[in-house]
């Protein structure tokens, strides 16, 4: 089966304007609301992804994600280049088909991966070598290579493949691999990409406001339809976090989404939306789930606690998800303590509820005047107090 | 909350003929179609019961099990008592409201599990000593204890204890765990239940047939709503099986529900019901669903397999369940091989669907009075040749 027969192109095209408008503005944060067109629907921003690394939102069956109103998920190209294997996947009708959710998909390059998981990496100008982390099996990979696999997979945003170091990085290294992923963000867009598929670039620069403000330009300047920011949140303190994230948002264009990688706390994405981001992925409320974290309207609630041991209420007392409506932190405690998978399956429909309310009301907010008064009052009871 | 809140008698009121009507009988074999009116609901059978030892089907939602078609499922007093206690379930309303699942709940009174899980124990005429399999602590139950722990789930249907022994147990020993279990089941009557609540006698008698048979005739004395048969499938050879669960069904009255414990494979079910048997739980649709293993309409399917690998198809071609009207073999072989957890769910569902699927085409057997036909057809190619 061609990538073309994967139908991405065909069932939604892309507006003549553009994939992405915005069609609101608070008039005190720089925060938007924006549509993004993708070949497999819309996704109204700004709007967070769930996680699928594998191909699956753990735990997560596609229709449910649809009845928690998501809008796109983000899986990643470097795990299913290692299994099952893209090609595999193009086989069988690509990554929608195969893994039967036919909304928007993005999916990461893996060159976060790559440095985090992968044994014996060595990056140079040509790509990267590694081990795979499953079987230690030796691969190199071109930027070129990066976006071929995510053309066999099918999916509706590409992401080019990226240098990132960490927080403790020299001006020197964050340099050269600031050069490196521009050069490779070039590279990639010489790729052929289906009909439909939206390639982001990568804004990199460790933790040198200078170095990001420039590398955006740059980025800039080769026309992407989107623009992602990555290698913030890997290990440098939070205040540097929150200004390299403001100054380099406010490094790119307007009139394209913006997406910040790889974050954050519920009261991240709305300081974060905020600055004018729009798109958001996270493992947070999918793993913290699995480990007895649920997120509520008055902060964080661990389920593992004897004080929930006899509790008749609902996790957060406020919240609509089938968890909340169906069952008692009492439940939900004894399910955790029992190590039984429904425990990890409930408190994560619960918390990716969370995360896509929390990002329905911000779009409502942005819509309606409100975002500013609205996000200070949540802040305040998402940042102070005790769980009820 | 006492356990008359539950609500169980109020909703839906035992006939007066009785729980148990027999509406049609195979003319060929001894299978049966019956009703079993509970104090959450009517159970067509025969029926198959999920297991949900920790209150919970593994897995599976209690919605999701009632999409399935479940009308019954199995919990188990041992387990619950242990975590998260009776008296806390009976405080939050009974297991029904704990669990969110409110049709029909029988639990096995732990009798088995006592045997098979617990440390240290030792079984004397008053009750059961042992050690608690998760903590250690010392234990001792009385047949009255065990029924009154679930009374306090307020179930509907109410299993006494018994004393299982192994296929390996002397004349002497089955002789005196068979009178203990009859004793026991003497004792249990004593206690005072909910309104609504039916309580089963258990057939022990090792792989002795005429200790059975005299086993039956004297619990039938004792008149019971319905009869249990245990102590099968523990070890004894399957020809045994098959003759000791024919003799045991026989000798129990034709207007109540008959009840095997613990088993088995499709291929068991449709014998056990040809036998005259209405009720039936066991683990293994579940429990292989985890180890990758999917019951299908030609044999049982190893997911895991590399032959798998690319294969499009559904786990059955024949199956209207979710997972097999989504999803190919490939990627559930992918899941699987991940350790990613929805494989295990979409197995369940599956497996289950299959249980139950089987379970609605032998009713409409004997209802048509076709089940000798159907059956004989159904278990040749349950039993023969290669999955396709």
């Amino acid at each position: 089966m061609s990538p073309l027969a994967h139908g991405a192109a065909a069932r939604h095209p892309i507006p003549a304007a553009g994939p992405f408008e915005v069609i609101a503005t608070d008039a005190v944060t720089r925060a938007r609301r924006g549509r993004l067109s993708t070949a497999h629907g819309i996704v109204n921003t700004p709007m967070f992804m769930p996680v699928a690394t594998q191909g699956t939102v753990k735990g997560v069956l596609p229709t449910q994600l649809t009845e928690l109103g998501a809008q796109i998920i983000l899986s990643n190209a470097y795990h299913l280049a290692l299994r099952p294997g893209t090609a595999l996947i193009r086989e069988l009708g690509g990554l929608h088909r195969f893994m039967g959710w036919h909304g928007p998909i993005l999916t990461d390059s893996g060159g976060y991966q790559v440095f985090s998981l992968a044994a014996l990496r060595k990056v140079s100008d040509a790509g990267v070598e590694f081990r795979s982390h499953v079987d230690g099996a030796p691969m190199f990979l071109t930027p070129e290579d990066v976006v071929r696999l995510q053309v066999d997979l099918g999916v509706d945003i590409i992401m080019v493949l990226d240098e990132c170091v960490g927080a403790n990085a020299t001006r020197a290294d964050a340099e050269r691999a600031a050069r490196r992923t521009l050069d490779w963000a070039r590279r990639s867009q010489q790729v052929a990409v289906t009909l439909g598929q939206l390639m982001f670039g990568i804004v990199q620069g460790a933790t040198y406001r200078d170095l990001r403000i420039r590398q955006a330009a740059e980025l800039v300047a080769l026309d992407f339809p989107g623009y992602a920011v990555g290698g913030l949140s890997v290990g440098e303190d939070r205040t540097m976090t929150m200004e390299l994230a403001a100054d380099t948002v406010a490094a790119l264009p307007a009139e394209r989404p913006r997406y910040l990688m790889g974050v954050g706390f519920p009261e991240d994405l709305i300081r974060f939306v905020g600055m004018g981001y729009d798109l958001f992925d996270c493992v947070l409320p999918t793993r913290n789930a699995r480990n007895g974290m649920l997120f509520t309207s008055n902060g964080r609630l661990n389920i593992r606690l004897a004080r929930h041991q006899r509790d008749e209420q609902p996790a957060d007392p406020e919240c609509r998800c089938y968890t909340c409506r169906t069952f008692s932190r009492a439940y939900l405690r004894h399910l955790a303590t029992t190590n039984e998978m429904l425990g990890a399956q409930l408190a994560t429909l619960h918390n990716l509820h969370f995360y896509l309310q929390l990002m329905r009301d911000m779009q409502a907010a942005i819509e309606n005047g409100s975002f500013a008064a609205w996000s200070a009052a949540r802040l305040e009871r998402l940042t102070e107090g005790e769980p009820a």
